[in-house]
C-alpha cells in the first residue's frame, strides 16, 4: 500500500464491531504493512477494547514485526454525564491533534507506515479522520493516508437480527440516543438505528407501534441480542442493560427503531433468538 | 458454522461492495463451509457481478469443492423505466420466493450448505433475507441461515473520499434516489447518503450550499471519485457519469450530500482526489 517515498504513510483501518473474524482481507493486508500501531485508550471501556485490539495484532502478525505505542486520547466521555471533565470542542481537538501529531512525528520513521485502528467502521461515529485531517492543517508533521473501511456495528446489528435495516425503497437514518432523548423519533423516517445511547432514550417510546431491535456487544463471546414490539422488549432491555452493565462494568449497545411494522404486517415475523 | 443435523443451513454473505479484498474472515470461513452457492443473475448488470462472485470463490476454494447453481432472479429492473416488466410487488415477491424455494429444496442435501453472495451488506437495500423469510413462511422446506455482514458502498465511499458519514453528533440519512427526487432533501438531516439513483437526482441541489462525495464502481479498477460543492462537481459528475455509463454499459454509483458544510467550516478542507 506504500505509495511514495520519503514520506509517512497513515492506515486508518476499520477492524469490525467487535468479533475479530469482521476484519477485512483488506484490512488484514493493511496491517501486514504496518509497522507501528497507534492504539489509543479511550478511557472508558477500561481497557478492554485496546486489548482486543493486541488480540488481531497477535493473531495477523508476526511476534516482534511491529510496534505498538500506546497513548491516553482525551476523548470526552459523554456517558458520564455532568461530572465528567468536557474541555470545549475546540480545545479538545487541538489537543487530540497535538497528541496524534506527537505520535506521528516522533514514532515513525520518515519513510515509515503507522495505522490506527478504528472500531467498527472509521467513517461512522469515529473522530479519527477528523483529528488526522486536523494535523495535516496544522502542518507541522507531513504525512499520507488513507482509509480501509470496516463492518460497522449498525451492519452486525441488522445481521445478527437477519434483518434488514431499511424497508423495500424507503430510508433508515443513523443518530444518537442524546438526538433521539432531545429531538424525539426524527422526521421522515421510520426506521432509525441508534447509537452512543447512555440513557436508553427508546423508553420514552414505550407507548408506540414500534418494533426494537437491540444488540450489546455485538460479536463478542457477550453478545446479548434482544427484539420485539417495545412495550414488551423495552423493559426486558432495561433489565438486561442494567446486569450486564453492572457485570462487566461498561457496555457497548446499539439499536434499530421500527415504527408502525406491524401496519405492514413484517413486524413480528421476525422472532429474536434471544441469548 | 453447521450448528444443526439433517436441517438444511444458509448462509447469506455480505461480499463487499466491489473490491474482492473487502471480504471478511468470517466471510470467507463462511465460503469455506458452503456445500452450493446459489448466484442469482439480476441481469441489470449483464453478468459482470456474477462474475465477480465467481473470481471471489476461486480465490479462496479449492476447485472442485463446492457446486455453483446460476438462476434467473426476477428482480424489477429499477432503472428501466416504465418500459420495464414490473409485476405487483406481491406476485414479483411470491415468483422470487418460489425460485429460492426450489433452489434450497432440490439443489441442497438434507444437511447440505448453502450460500447467497450478496453484494455490499445484506442488510442495505437488498431483499435476499426478505425473500428467504417468505420461503420459510411458506413451509414447503425448512432450513436454518445466518447472515454475515459485509462492507457497504456507503462505508466503501466514505473511506475512499476519508470522510465521516456523519458529523460530529448529528444523524446521516441513507435513502434512494427516487426518495430524493420525488421527496426533496430529507427533514432534520444534513448529511444524507443517495443509493440506487438512476437519474442523478442531486442536480435539483445545484444552486444550493451543498457538498456533494460521489462514487462509481467504487473499489473496482473502473472506479471513479469525484467531490465537492455541488454547483462545481455536479456537472462534472454528470459528464463523467454518462460516460462510464457509455463505455461499460451499467453504471453503479452512490453518493453523500452534506448541506451547508461551508458553515462549520469543515466542507472544503477535504478537497477529492479526482481521478
Ligand atoms: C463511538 S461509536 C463508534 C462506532 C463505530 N465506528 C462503528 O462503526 O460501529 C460507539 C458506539 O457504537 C456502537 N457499538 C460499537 N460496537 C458495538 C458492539 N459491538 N455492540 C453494540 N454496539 C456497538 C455503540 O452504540 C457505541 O456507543
Ligand atoms: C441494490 S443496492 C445494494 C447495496 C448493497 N447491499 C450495499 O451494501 O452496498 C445497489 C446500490 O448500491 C450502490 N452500490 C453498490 N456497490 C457500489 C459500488 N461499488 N460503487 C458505487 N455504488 C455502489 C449503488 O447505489 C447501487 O445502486
Amino acid at each position: 500500500m506504500r505509495q511514495t517515498r520519503g514520506v509517512r504513510e497513515i492506515h486508518v483501518i476499520g477492524i469490525g464491531a467487535g468479533d475479530p473474524d469482521q476484519l477485512t482481507l483488506q484490512a488484514v493486508k493493511a496491517l501486514r504493512s504496518t509497522d507501528v500501531f497507534f492504539l489509543l485508550d479511550k478511557g472508558e471501556v477500561k481497557g478492554d477494547l485496546i486489548r482486543l485490539r493486541r488480540d488481531i495484532l497477535d493473531a495477523h502478525l508476526p511476534a516482534g514485526s511491529y510496534r505498538v505505542v500506546e497513548a491516553r486520547d482525551p476523548e470526552r466521555d459523554r456517558k458520564a454525564g455532568g461530572a465528567a471533565y468536557a474541555p470545549a470542542v475546540g480545545d479538545w481537538r487541538g489537543a487530540r491533534a497535538g497528541i496524534y501529531e506527537r505520535l506521528i512525528a516522533e514514532e515513525l520513521d520518515e519513510d515509515g507506515t503507522g495505522a490506527f485502528l478504528v472500531w467498527g467502521d472509521p467513517t461512522l461515529y469515529d473522530s479519527t479522520l477528523a483529528v488526522l485531517e486536523e494535523v495535516r492543517e496544522r502542518g507541522a508533521v507531513e504525512f499520507a493516508y488513507d482509509v480501509v473501511p470496516g463492518v460497522s456495528s449498525v451492519s452486525a446489528l441488522a445481521a445478527r437480527h437477519r434483518t434488514g435495516l431499511n424497508r423495500v425503497a424507503r430510508p433508515v437514518q443513523i443518530t444518537t440516543g442524546r438526538r433521539l432523548a432531545e429531538g424525539g423519533f426524527p422526521e421522515g423516517v421510520d426506521d432509525v438505528v441508534v447509537m452512543l445511547d447512555a440513557h436508553q432514550a427508546f423508553r420514552r417510546f414505550a407507548e408506540d407501534d414500534m418494533d426494537i431491535y437491540w444488540g450489546a456487544y455485538i460479536g463478542t463471546p457477550d453478545e446479548i441480542l434482544v427484539s420485539g414490539p417495545i412495550a414488551e422488549a423495552g423493559p426486558r432491555i432495561e433489565r438486561l442493560r442494567a446486569q450486564a452493565r453492572e457485570r462487566k462494568g461498561w457496555i457497548m449497545d446499539t439499536y434499530l427503531l421500527r415504527r408502525g411494522s406491524a401496519r405492514d404486517g413484517r413486524g413480528q415475523d421476525r422472532p429474536a433468538r434471544p441469548r
